[in-house]
């Protein structure tokens, strides 16, 4: 069982790193990271790099794809060349898989047409300008697509596909590895439960985010 | 508000990541990932490297320190280089935190003598070895000490560090943006619950790994 992790400049860093913490720890998987090039990926604060061991051209086939969201992803869904790299890599998954925005770049793949899915809850709309069907929970599998809510989501899609690809002994060896027994200190990580100020707050910074990358994007 | 993340060979992942991803969006924060050198450092499983910005050296203070764990803290907590590092900077911090087996380092550096605190539930006892006393908590505050749960309990506790920093306003607001809804698929994450065969299939891979890093410390 082979796993590919894509990585690319302006990623959130835990979309990654949470599927991979659980994925890679199921005996007998392979894990890979990939990106454009071999080398430093930064995330979308520039605060950290991830190094990819591998370039798109080097991996050809795999067996689970896993596509993490990040502000870079406004970037990449108007890249032709990792577009066809994921149509091309999609045609040899068992599973293909997205957590936040990593969704909008198979849907702009054109991976999720007619497919229910499932994004970040801020851009979870726009899943429907590529024929996708938006759906709420926390993760959608569809056929062999599985594309979870924002973030935090892939641990618990991970977990999912660890239950069905390796059995629930070994998903649970790993949720109790991990300790994931999460105890929030507050409860408004679900839009419909955050206060509506804080949501607002929220909508706010990505709206300013997404003016300065789309500036950023015009400048170039 | 400066905060310092620790990396070291042999570090789990996620254990930095997730409270990085919470920390680094309070506004005003300044967040770094400091090694013993700047470069390329591997996570416990070979997977993954992440890039250390700056070196011990280069950082003599802090706000609030994060030091994650792994197996690899089992060679660091020889490491009188790093230990003395520890003390030097906590003296200049006004929160000392850690995940997972991070405790063990800070207990190592005489950091928890007569605090409670936890670490990962299948070393929790070990702290009683360094004057610490275990406390089975997700996360644990004594004085100016926050030590969290395994590997993903790191996220809970920056929730936490947060509402106390910044308010519950930008904590809530971090919470959505990161999605943390937690839905596990299972509910095996807490070592009282997990069923006994999977509790005691982890604990042997736990050994199992300790007996192959001890042969390969003594090999070196």
């Amino acid at each position: 069982m082979n796993v590919t992790v894509f990585l690319f400049d302006g990623l959130t860093a835990l979309d990654a790193i949470g599927p991979y913490q659980v994925l890679a720890r199921v005996p007998g998987v392979e894990l890979q990271f990939v990106a454009k090039a071999k080398g430093l990926i930064r995330t979308d604060d520039k605060l950290l790099c991830l190094h990819a061991d591998a370039a798109l051209d080097d991996v050809q086939r795999t067996d689970l794809l896993v596509v993490p969201g990040g502000f870079g992803t406004r970037t990449l869904m108007q890249d032709q060349g990792v577009l066809e790299w994921l149509r091309a890599i999609d045609q040899t998954t068992r599973i293909t898989t997205s957590v936040c925005t990593g969704a909008l770049l198979l849907a702009a793949a054109g991976l999720l047409r007619g497919r229910r899915a499932n994004t970040h809850w801020a851009v979870r709309a726009s899943l429907a300008n590529f024929g996708a069907v938006p759906c709420g929970d926390r993760y959608v599998r569809d056929g062999k697509y599985a594309t979870a809510a924002g973030v935090s989501a892939g641990i618990d899609l991970a977990l999912a596909l660890v239950i069905e690809l390796a059995g629930p002994d070994v998903a649970q060896a790993i949720q109790l590895q991990i300790e994931y027994d999460p105890k929030p200190p507050l409860d408004a990580g679900n839009p419909e439960r955050a206060p509506a100020h804080v949501r607002e707050l929220v909508e706010q910074r990505i709206r300013e985010r997404e003016r300065q990358l789309q500036a950023a994007l015009a400048a170039t």
